[in-house]
């Protein structure tokens, strides 16, 4: 058993919890933050399943005159575990990463600290190998993670040589009071960091892209222009992007029309939190641009990282050897794929 | 055990379902609807835990098609249960009301049904006893319940003469494509239904109010300016809400902002669907009016009219003769107020 | 001719510096900014109709980097002027307060000033005396402006002894990047300052209130439960909101649904900017409670306080003694109320 | 004189007669349309600066119980007219049309008209010629005109051989009540009808697109992914989209950081409802994907189609022959362009 624990309890940190919790092969062994935040008071409002080690020990106090008890700090959460995923706001993994140094344990950070945090940058499908035994990874942030799925998935059969993508993004999370726009449409200077991101892990390919905020909560929506070297058609692609395990094809006809219909399918479904770790993909979006092809996903920003993570863990620990076996693993403890296998 | 059947599985329906199938003494017996909606496809996702008839038997074929079995049609369901839950588009129930008539069965529907489809108009801490042995209740809409369960309370401790509300009303509800707003706040025509229908249920309060639309999904927010006949003061208000088993105190220093937290914080404790059954009522919200109260709650719109549902079960089956012991047993099955106890 | 300078030229700066220009007894010296914001780069797009000062002369070089012509320095402009309109971001009037004593110059401020900052917390209509003569003057924010002209316009008839309101907060102006909700609404700690501000002007009547802030932003909705000493009927109400020349009574069958009705309207009507400078009182939303009467404004936040603000440089300059020829003066000059009049 | 009538008095029926009364070349006779709307109350409001024609001579009373003054029918108006300029509702057009063909007028119609209504399918820039001496005209949605303008400019430069697009558009009009979302993005079945669109104007290039409604009023943003027969750089697409009269060039840094930004310059400039009939396209947005360029363009839905009409009719009443002659004289008319010119 793989011991982990979590720093940061927030959007993110929440769920690396409960997904780590998921793993048959891994023991969470506690979660570390900082003060009575909202996610904090539902943990105690339901009765503590996951230890709280407070990262702030000098403000210990808020959270026990909070009723909350604390299991110790982040630096004893520290010497007790295998591997820390660090899911702090961005800066802080920096931080925390000497605490893991110190201690001699593997850290993964999230796609909001700077790469030079982490010896790999790493995404589960594309560069699993890269992380073997690693001490220190950084994940791929969200847009990132679940386009790089549909990228490699493609790349893998025949080849691609570029892609242009335009990033509908989501600009902030359900229940976000600190971020947000209203009636209004914001652009990023191109190209987006996410197509650089995607040069990063897939130095083979040409990415630039157009980034966008929109004022919605429920998720992004991403097109890509994908030049790939072997022309394929339609049906190809639909067939190729079908056969991915984190890959969910869906419809227009199905009920499927946008992003807040996955959202409400998710919750439809009993995911905890109405959470979907896969990437839905459009058949009606998919068209041909002369020889290149055309198509646009759906990412759960919430959710869509958390399986990658866990593959992160099986890399620097070296529980799987090989890229599809942990992945497979990955998939089978969260429940992802049930319906397909990728093998 | 009372047999339950649900006809329309949206929004409410689902969760009615649900509802019904976590009450001890109860027994789901199966949901009607009749295509093959994003809902519907979830519940075959999920493996088809609640039986689905066909309440249109000529398109069986459609949900057949979506691979979706078919336990029968909604007719036969009737046959099979003691009571109809009726969450049906507004105008359905009335007609289904047939339906339930001609096999003597009893029928419970929703607010956007005409008042005459029922013998009495219900809530279920407010006019319990009127819906004992009833054939046909009309449940009230769900900002009407959130509001009653607030004026209800205070109105058996010290009596309330007038309320004026204010309603800010979440426009569609997550997932909605066929309603919404684009920055806009949107008028009704004064007074509003909602204080309509407490003097309906209330005859004995003067009720007033002006309903604003807002382009939001997660909770409406209400304040009431309340004339007591015995003056109180905050204190004494928020203890009086406090006491209730279907009101959560909640204040802006927890992190509570406004409706997106609750909805986060629903998600958070783990809730099917993010749901939460309790109306919030921020004590940062309470203040005096000359010798009147003013207050502030936020009603979730999918979920909060569950409770009286099942109270409604409660009452036209005679499961319980007292409303005390009908809603604390409704609150214990559905994991309500675990904090506190009305009695 | 009575000499004006404008210091900020942002929303209400610009929307300042366009009412002065109206006023045929006043003449607008310049206006006054620190960098090439949109709103100056307008301004040369335009022509510079209005002379422009720089408040920062360290920065006057980014300003002429970007083609701006610079007239000289708001130190400069306060020499040239009688009376200064401060409409800079709050915080910074009281240090320009400063400036404008040492030159001996009258100081108007805007509602984001603490009250500290003035001689007198004035309102045109509700208090126009106690600002004859002062030096520096604080007017109401935006949504207090709105509100105190429907509570004064009754309070003068029949008198007024409490107001519960509800604010219905735009959270937001069209163009605003800096700020911004999405699909949240929020509330504030209450009492709302707003209710605070109308008792320091009135302070004979007991107010309090709830505000909320919403995801829009064509206009603020407020809701108002008032207590009059005398009671009166929806016709009575109507007919004394009817007789104010900064009040537009409008109704749902005419088509104004809300606040984005109220945009569109001023937009075809051609007003610069589609400002609108009255608040409108929907006639449909007048309702009584009990013996109190309850109504919905809207408040069209970016021009709702340029009418008071040219009283308020009335008052100061003893332009006219008395209320009602003053703020006559300035509906004049600016449109307002052509189609009836207050006496 | 060219004798124009307008009819539809709606978001571009307003336009089109505030654009005709701009053209010195031509008279504005008067506007048709059939229900005291909003832009009727307020064309009522300014004086009735153009005369009303009902289009629905049996609801004549209706618009007269509002006060507003009739001045005959639409039958009688065409009559009247050498050109009508049709901005009624989606189908209505092709109706009207007969009624046009009765008198033998010419007739200019919306891009929400079937292609079929028209003779020619229209754009002032790309194919003008195809316009003249034409009897039925159909201009192209806003979208489509707004794009075609920034690929024909590149177009008549290198040649482009393909595009593919991905429309983030606006959901709405400002003061939209009966269409919006809330909290949704939702996509269309693609290829998106404006890539169809364009290829009918432009059928030399391959374009496809995807499309996603965004829940915003203030103008479409859509991004191009152009393959071009002679590759060019980055500083030559800027160069070519600036020499445009109706491309407007802008950049993050300048504060353009979004469509907001747009509509909030546009009513700092003063124009009249806030409008700007250019497209903008921003600097920051440009970038090389392989030999493709890459763009974003923001296109104001309720202006950006006046041009192109004002081209139309100068096309079908032949008053020039020249595409750039027409262009320039509908610009200098319309104070497009004041900064640079095409030729």
């Amino acid at each position: 058993m793989v011991k982990v624990g979590v720093a940061g309890y927030g959007v993110i940190g929440q769920r690396l919890a409960d997904g780590v919790a998921l793993q048959k092969d891994m023991e969470l062994v506690g979660v570390a933050d900082v003060a009575p935040t909202l996610s904090v008071r539902a943990l105690k409002e339901k009765g503590m399943p996951y230890a709280l080690y407070t990262a702030a020990p000098e403000k210990r106090d808020e959270l026990e005159a909070a009723g909350i008890p604390v299991s110790g700090t982040l630096e004893e959460l520290v010497q007790k575990v295998d591997v820390m995923l660090d899911a702090t706001s961005a800066g802080v993994g920096a931080k925390n990463k000497e605490l893991y140094a110190k201690y001699g344990k593997k850290g993964i950070f999230q796609g909001g600290e700077k790469n030079s945090v982490a010896d790999v940058f790493f995404h589960g499908y594309a560069n699993y190998e890269k992380g073997l035994g690693a001490q220190f990874l950084k994940l791929t942030s969200c847009n990132t993670t679940g386009l790089i799925r549909s990228v490699d998935c493609i790349d893998r059969k025949v080849g691609v040589e570029k892609v242009a993508i335009t990033i509908i993004r989501r600009v902030a999370d359900p229940g976000d009071y600190h971020r947000g726009l209203t009636n209004a449409l914001q652009l990023e200077r191109a190209p987006s960091h996410q197509a650089l991101d995607l040069m990063t892990i897939m130095p083979h390919i040409d990415a630039t892209g157009i980034l966008i905020h929109t004022p919605v909560t429920h998720g992004h929506i991403i097109t890509v222009v994908m030049t790939t070297k072997k022309e394929i058609s339609k049906e190809n692609a639909l067939e190729f992007f079908g056969e991915h395990p984190r890959i969910r094809i869906v419809s227009l006809e199905e009920g499927f029309l946008g992003n807040a219909s996955l959202f409400r399918y998710a919750r439809d479904l009993g995911n905890p939190r109405g959470d979907m770790y896969e990437i839905a993909l459009w058949e009606d979006s998919i068209v041909k641009s002369g020889k290149d092809i055309m198509y646009a996903i759906n990412v759960p920003q919430e959710a869509v990282v958390i399986p990658e993570n866990m593959d992160a863990v099986r890399a620097c620990m070296g529980m799987q050897k090989d890229r599809i076996e942990a992945t497979n693993t990955t998939n089978k403890y969260l429940g992802i794929g049930k319906w397909k296998s990728l093998d």
